[in-house]
């Protein structure tokens, strides 16, 4: 029997910021959760576009250009190749739809790397 | 410059049933937005998964085996040659995330389908 998800549900599973949750796998791709609060790093992702999609609170997207800000029910897809840091003033819950393959710190590496995400 | 998508916004736009818009595209797949009222048809996709995020309201999925019934805040991932049937009380919103190549009433065909569809 196929199960749905609930997305309250998921979010209460966790607290830390930064480590996005798989909570779903199709045609490749991912879909996470994750709560965000600071500011993370500059990175940009060679071969995966990325979307971010706004569940609680509210967030800003940099890029080099200029800084979109997203609040609850925003969505913004950060194509392959474009230099992007998110930062949070207050903790945000956001929903990350992105190809099984993409690494949270894209070619930035370092210390917030998260790899073998936990699976809810 | 990059911009944002606002969900509700994008709902605003139509007002018709089971006819889906096209509201974003990233890594092969489309992000979708439709509103459903009444049932649907049979059918399945043979080479593609699709997930369902309820927005506003909530519907039932019926497979085969049984019913899952979704509300706002779930969502439900339909694997590739599974055969389905949504159906809605009310009018629902739901946002739809499925490879480009997906076609809305898979292999039954008909006069739900839709092609062409439209970009918000």
């Amino acid at each position: 029997m196929i199960e749905k998800s609930n997305i309250p549900e998921l979010l209460s599973k966790f607290q830390d910021h930064w480590n996005p949750r798989i909570v779903g796998e199709l045609n490749g791709q991912h879909v996470k959760l994750a709560k965000f609060k600071g500011e993370f790093v500059w990175h940009k992702h060679d071969n995966e576009d990325e979307l971010f999609l706004v569940i609680n609170g509210s967030f800003t997207m940099q890029f080099r250009d200029g800084d979109v800000q997203l609040s609850e029910g925003d969505f913004l897809i950060v194509p392959r190749g474009v230099e992007h840091c998110p930062v949070a003033e207050q903790e945000v819950s956001v929903m990350l739809f992105e190809p099984a393959s993409t690494l949270n710190t894209g070619d930035a590496g370092g210390e917030l790397t998260r790899t073998d995400l936990v699976r809810l």
